[in-house]
Parts: C-alpha cells; structure tokens; sequence
C-alpha cells in the first residue's frame, strides 16, 4: 500500500524537508495558483516526476480527503535488517567503548511517539531500532517530520517476532532491558553498561509479557506526580540518556 | 484577551477532559446535529452556559476559522505567585528529604514543548514551573491536552524577569542549574542534590546569556548524533529524570 502525503502546504513541506518522494500527483484541474507552482518549481529541482490524474483518483487514493488536488506518493522506508543493526551495533561498540544501544519496540502504536522515539535515538548515539511488521506504527512519509529528520539516520528493521529477535541481539553479547512500570528496579538501579536491547512498550498495555519474558532485567522511572504517567516517548528519552550516563 | 476553543471535536474534547470553560458560544443558526446536541448535553451536565450568538460573532472571536457554529470561552489559567511555589517547595523538600524542584522556562514558545514540560515536571514531582509574562507560550485551553491533564496539578507562576525569579529563588536555598548545550559539564556531572531550579532555554536560541548570569551551574545532554539537537521537552525529561536519580 503506498505511502501518500496529501495537500498543498504538507507537499510543499515534504519537498523542503527531503522525504523521499516518488512522485507528484497533480489533479488536472488543479489550479495553476502559487502554492501549486512552488510545488512544480520545487519537483523540478529535484527531478520528480508530476503526473496529471482525474481528481475522482487523487479522491480514490486520499487517506484523509484533503489532498486540494495534489498529492505526493512517498518511497517505501528502506527498511534494513536486524543483522544490519547487529553490525552496526558491533562496530559502534568497538569505537565508544563497549558500548551500543539498540531500541526495540513492542507494538507502539502511535505514529508521533515513533517519531519521537526515533529523534531520541538517534541523538543518543543508539545503532538501530527494531519494530514489529503488524500492529504497529510504521516509518511513513510523517515520520520525516515527528522525527525531525532523524528517521534518514538510523537504521530500521522490521521484524515478525520482537522476543526472537531479543534473543538473537542476546547470542550476540546484547542484555535486554524492558522499560516497565512494573519494575521493582528504578531505571538507574539497573546495570546498563554496555550493549543494550532496550524494549519500550504499547502506550496502553506497556511491554506485552510475551516479550518481558526475553529479557534479563527491567527497570521503571518514578512517576511522583498525580495525573497520568508520561508518554512512551518521553519515558524513553529518560532511559536512554540513563544508559548514556552508564556508560560515559 | 479571551482564550477560546474552537470547533465541534474540539469543544467536545474541551469538554469532557475537564478544561475549565466560562461558556459555550453557539450560533443562532446552528443545526441540531448529533454533535451540536452532545455539546449542550455535556454543557447541561457541568453547569455551563450555552448563549447563542449571531455567527458573524463567531467569525470575528474565532482565531483560526474553524468554528463550524460553536465556540468554548475558556476560564483564565489560575496562575499562582512565585511565594506559592516557594512555599510548595519548600514543604515538598521537608517531606522529601530535602529535595525540590522548581523549572524555569526562559521564553518557550511553543505551546506544545510547554505542555509536554509541563506533564514531565509534573511526572517528577516538581513544585512548580515559572514562565515569563511575555514573548512565551502561556497555558491556554490546549494545554490541557498537550500537558495530559497535568497542568491542573502543577502550580505555574509568570514572572516578569526569570533573572529576578533565580536570584529570589536562590535567596531560599535554591541552586540554579541551566541546561545548555554550551556547558563542559554533561548534566550528570552536575550536583542537583537538594532544591534546584532548573533553567530551560527558548528552542532557538537556549538559555539567554542574561539570564545564565543568574545560574550558579549548567549542564548538557549529549549529542551523539547526526542531525539537530533533541527538543527542549524532550531534553528537559532527561535533565529533570537526573535531578531525581541523583535525589533518590
């Protein structure tokens, strides 16, 4: 199923920011106004084909119905896999240290946490992030923007079975930590030194036990307030800036 | 200047995550369709006043134009004093061995980094949150939403110069610690031990120069990474997760 990005201004702003595009797709009754021409100009520059379609098709393949006539077909997130990330991991490790950090995440289904998990990771230096391939939020042409770039910087993988693939990190020298509100262990308590699975979990149900039963140790953040928790996102920030703190 | 909430699905959510209103505004016009009737469903059920206006007063209060007929006024956000949070404070570090935080924003303007820092110090167990009374973001009716509820539970003061507030703050046994990229001193290597204020920078510039004169310390999350810097939000979790570490 492709990957669109639909309306004027959030075409303009996937042509500004360089989310890989496929190509234009311009109602041939659109209207030759400015914001339209920004758009031909800027798929000039980038070689992109534009393609004139009856509106009834842009209707047809529009997500949202707000398309206003033009809509850009996005590439597929070159998705690498989990032994790409196991390489990189590797070589990260030789070059800091021992360490490396690699982020798995069971079943995270909002696409703006993904981001931000994403924009996380790549500050803290971690060497890739696995997601499930069903029931989860996936790399789309969004995530260029929730991620704030970073998506085009670390390497993805998709996988059919997160706790397979926790145990496959695990026979190459990984220990796996489940960020979970069920802990006994204050994040900090735990040992994070080293080359570390951190597993993040659903933003309701948190990390499944299906998964919990992989890894080797957990560890939660206090929550002191009396609202709700904090976001996956903001959780896991706070526990990979632990495991950089560990390990510096 | 009224704060409003605009639109059906927004005056509905409004509504039912308990956002303080003053009054629903409906046009005259307004058909009773099932979401118009959910409305004053609601409005009936929380005591709110439903005054039907001509929908040109709609277009003239409405901010983005997208009223579709009805408009919430929100109640003014009960700021407290800086003594409140002092006083909070103070009472938290009795109870807390000690420890108590209070977050300085020095000029965030987004709404949303607002209320994402707002539903983190809140996740802590800060005291308080002060922000300046001009060129920031300010709590709105959307803070409820981007804080999760948290702004109803923390107490936030404006102040007219975060300098002035630091230099008060300090003067009650506070230590000033702003987190800027331009520190030596990654955070944790920073004594957050006891009651800090801990001073956050505007998105694009960080912490000003005038108001780091007021600091006694400072501190910076790594970047480890290849593209632009976490957020402020995201940043501020990580730094206010170590002020608890280093106090637990």
């Amino acid at each position: 199923m492709a990957d669109y990005v639909e309306g004027k201004r959030a075409v303009i702003e996937a042509l500004r920011t360089d989310v890989p595009l496929k190509k234009i797709l311009l109602a041939d009754n659109a209207k030759r106004e400015p914001m339209i021409e920004d758009i031909l100009r800027k798929a000039r520059r980038r070689d992109l084909p534009v393609i004139n379609v009856p509106r009834a098709e842009l209707d047809q393949k529009s997500a949202r119905g707000s398309h206003q006539g033009v809509m850009a077909e996005a590439r597929p997130f070159p998705y690498v896999g989990v032994g790409d990330i196991v390489a990189a991991a590797q070589a990260y490790a030789e070059e800091h240290d021992g360490r490396a950090l690699v982020v798995a995440c069971d079943h995270i289904t909002d696409a703006g946490n993904l981001g931000a998990i994403i924009r996380s990771a790549e500050s803290v230096g971690a060497s890739g992030l696995v997601i499930p391939n069903k029931r989860s939020a996936r790399v789309e042409a969004s995530t260029y923007k929730s991620s704030a770039g970073a998506v085009a910087h670390l390497p993805i993988a998709q996988t059919a079975n997160i706790g397979n693939t926790i145990d496959r990190l695990k026979k190459d020298g990984f220990w796996a930590c489940a960020a979970t509100e069920h802990s006994e262990n204050q994040m900090w308590e735990v040992n994070l030194k080293g080359k570390i699975i951190l597993v993040l979990g659903n933003e309701h149900d948190g990390v499944s036990n299906l998964v919990l039963e992989h890894c080797d140790m957990a560890g939660r953040l206090p929550m002191m307030g009396s609202v709700e928790s904090l976001n996956v996102a903001q959780a896991a920030t706070a526990c990979m800036y632990e495991w950089l703190r560990q390990n510096w």
